[in-house]
């Protein structure tokens, strides 16, 4: 293990983070609060330590896969922690645990909270969770790679690592650019749905805060009842930004390059939309009773599926409340989750479609033993080792799964809430059901239990393995 | 597909599903019920149809692997359809549905009942009952294999598809001959428990009857309360043999063979002993408080985990109403099962630890993805072909778990007990939580619901492929 080089990628990451914390600095000052010390405090001491963590250069420039994922892991407990900390020092939250909860659960656009009112929090601590999703939605190791000259061959071990899905598809040649890109796109977009939301009479604060939870498909809001008392019109736009966020940013470039066809024969972009599609058909069908018209149940049933798939989490309907069918159907979205490549959580479509058919051509191969059938994704041959990492990422998720939602267990809360708590933050979504459910938030847990839903958003937004690494003896053994 | 083959084997079954008919007649006779002329005529319909059916000798001896799967596949659904025929004539069961359901759960060695009361059936029901459980144990193909001299090759197709676990390994060079070992082991492990709890004072109506339900780990019992009214001794006696006959049958093979050495290093039962003995100490510390002694905790404890990881099903506790925690650990368990190549269900612990050590193998991987580690269980290198199924086994299994718990919810019973209800069936188990918990039964559920329910335990029994593969059009074409 290179451990100076980790080093100065932690102090990259810190300077990013006094970067990012002079935003709701700014805040504070439009708003004449005086929370705002706090970020300006943190700030500096942001500043310093990476100023003074990068006096020594890095003795080697050694960077392998392991160094790739360690820096990735590293760099997100290091804005975790020191994220938290103007959340904690503002007073508004009642534990250094509570705010370092919130804070991870900002950066892994998950959005489960522990406070019973948002509405109660200065307008920096509420800018700075919503400017946590947009962080945390594309990747922060992929914004230091998209604006700084990092020498050596590591990039591609770093975008791998933060990047979602089962592979990592670089745009263009060069990572740099492909970061850059990447990074152009989603600022290009959440800027399109700030306008859109300012047209439709939303003031600017919170066009701009529930952009940001969109675009990072997070789900803090700044009202308590999360989206429910905006206009239509608002919510219809935020559920159609929502999809949007949950793409694969590969069918937007696909697009930018003037190849729409390209873009429209994605293959896991039209699951995705069936997906979505299906799961409106259905549980509107089984929720209609409960609207006066038809058009009003399909409009809350479109928000809920959209922000349930993409694992937003943002809710205009407490669906904790529907029939059973339609809850399950939010469950298994909630597990699907959204498209590799996209701001989403989850275990993600193309994963999800590669697994079934894995299975069909297992069928296949049983009745036909000496056959050799491959498995098809996106027009190409699907590589043994992609399926290896597609099936051992599912193990681990599913031992990951039992193993948390036995721990927090102890608590005794009921079997609903304890599993759903584990798929809301395992999947960074944020609301679940029962005590968990989108009218309720996770304060009914202890504090070791807050711990371990911690670890699942970290370890759902990195997709499992790099956070399993740094519990792996040998990733720190000298090569 | 080879249709006439598979018309030869479903007679060969429906003639010894007479002969399996005619102990229910016996005990009828005994006890003097009228019910024993719905089992006589049943009796004498399946040597008819067998008869009939078999003059015709089959056009073609050719036999591959998907001729086995259907083999199996249509030979539980005759015996299904056909055993459930006594309980709906007896009149002893309020729809055929409903007797069906009693029967397939009594096969697939379930034991999830839809009744209130036991105790309200006639002597010759509440033996067939247990006795589905002791004929579904080991198989009936098996069994067949055992006793016939089955022309042509295709033995190790039959005895593949219905032996449950990843590989099946044949004791001996010749499947006839490994069949009938299994068989003999079987057989004497059965009897000795039957002696042991004729000492402790039990009828041997109730000693015949609950050993058939251990040894196929099945659950049916003949008291309303299952087995908390017996004695400590007779309990504790049920307690060891569960265990007994959740551990792979190749153990016993060794100890036969005088190898008690080889026997010992067995790496999936000292697993499995591992996980009960694990279990046992945490749920003991966690409900401690509501037993009068830690003695009696650690006895009713050690039952109820016997009985879920082995998929038994029996209970002397209702378990439904300890802390989250336990509850959660038994609910790990349902899952785990059973070692392969046992009468348990479940997806079988071999299962568990190889992807455990896939999910380690895959950390390796990344740390030096140079290096090839190869997977190791039972002094061997697990094969490719091995690990690939082992994964897509998981997958369908997950798969069908979503889908089953999904189309049951529309039944709007609470999430835990659909989620447990699945749990319950398709791992061969019996009761669930929640209003499918041990003091309750599965008469709650729609006939829908039940039919779901149905295919679970079969798919489960069958390890899922044999039963997936009638509903695959390419099964069903010529070659």
């Amino acid at each position: 293990m290179n451990y100076s080089i980790i080093r100065y990628i932690l102090c990259r990451v810190l300077e990013f983070q006094a970067i990012f914390l002079a935003l709701p600095c700014l805040v504070a000052v439009i708003y004449r609060e005086r929370q705002g010390w706090a970020y300006a405090a943190v700030l500096a001491g942001c500043l310093l330590l990476g100023f003074l963590g990068k006096l020594k250069k890095p003795g080697s420039n050694v960077f392998y896969a392991r160094e790739g994922f360690v820096a990735v892991s590293a760099s997100w407990i290091v804005l975790s922690l020191t994220g938290a900390l103007p959340l904690f020092f503002s007073g508004e939250f009642p534990s250094y645990t509570d705010a370092l909860f919130e804070t991870i659960s900002g950066l892994t656009t998950t959005g489960a909270s522990i406070l019973d009112s948002v509405e109660a929090l200065s307008k920096c601590n509420l800018f700075w969770r919503s400017f946590t999703h947009w962080i945390g939605g594309m990747g922060v190791l992929v914004l230091i790679l998209a604006v700084l000259p990092l020498a050596g061959g590591y990039n591609m071990h770093l975008m791998r690592a933060e990047s979602p899905g089962p592979t990592v598809g670089k745009l263009v040649p060069r990572v740099r650019h492909t970061a850059r890109i990447l990074y152009e796109m989603y600022i290009f977009l959440t800027l399109v749905q700030v306008a859109l939301l300012l047209v439709t009479g939303m003031s600017p604060f919170e066009a701009l805060t529930l952009s940001f939870g969109t675009a990072g498909t997070g789900g803090f809001g700044v009202l308590n009842d999360s989206i429910a008392s905006y206009s239509v019109a608002s919510q219809a736009i935020i559920t159609v930004f929502m999809i949007l966020f949950g793409i694969n940013f590969n069918v937007y470039y696909l697009v930018w390059c003037k190849k729409p066809g390209q873009a429209l024969r994605h293959e896991e972009m039209r699951y995705y939309l069936g997906i979505i599609f299906g799961a409106i058909l259905l549980i509107t069908i089984n929720v209609r009773d409960g609207f006066s018209s038809l058009l009003e149940a399909a409009h809350h049933v479109a928000f809920q599926v959209a922000s349930v798939i993409t694992t937003t989490g943002y809710s205009t309907a407490d669906f904790n409340q529907w029939p059973e069918f339609s809850k399950f159907v939010l469950v298994l979205l909630m597990f699907c989750g959204a498209c590799a490549g996209s701001t989403g959580g989850g275990i993600k479509v193309s994963r999800v479609v590669i697994m079934m058919k894995l299975v069909k051509n297992e069928l296949s191969h049983l009745i036909h033993p000496k056959r050799v059938r491959q498995v098809h994704f996106e027009q190409h041959v699907v590589g043994k080792d992609v399926l290896r990492s597609i099936s051992v990422f599912f193990i681990a998720y599913i031992l990951i799964y039992g193993a948390s939602a036995l721990l927090i267990s102890l608590d005794n809360l009921d079997f609903t809430t304890n599993f759903t708590a584990v798929a809301a933050t395992l999947n960074n979504i944020g609301p679940g059901l029962g005590q968990v459910g989108p009218a309720s938030n996770f304060a009914v847990y202890s504090q070791p239990a807050k711990y371990v839903l911690m670890f699942d958003m970290l370890a759902g937004r990195l997709e499992l393995f790099p956070l399993l690494l740094l519990f792996t003896p040998a990733t720190w053994k000298k090569r």
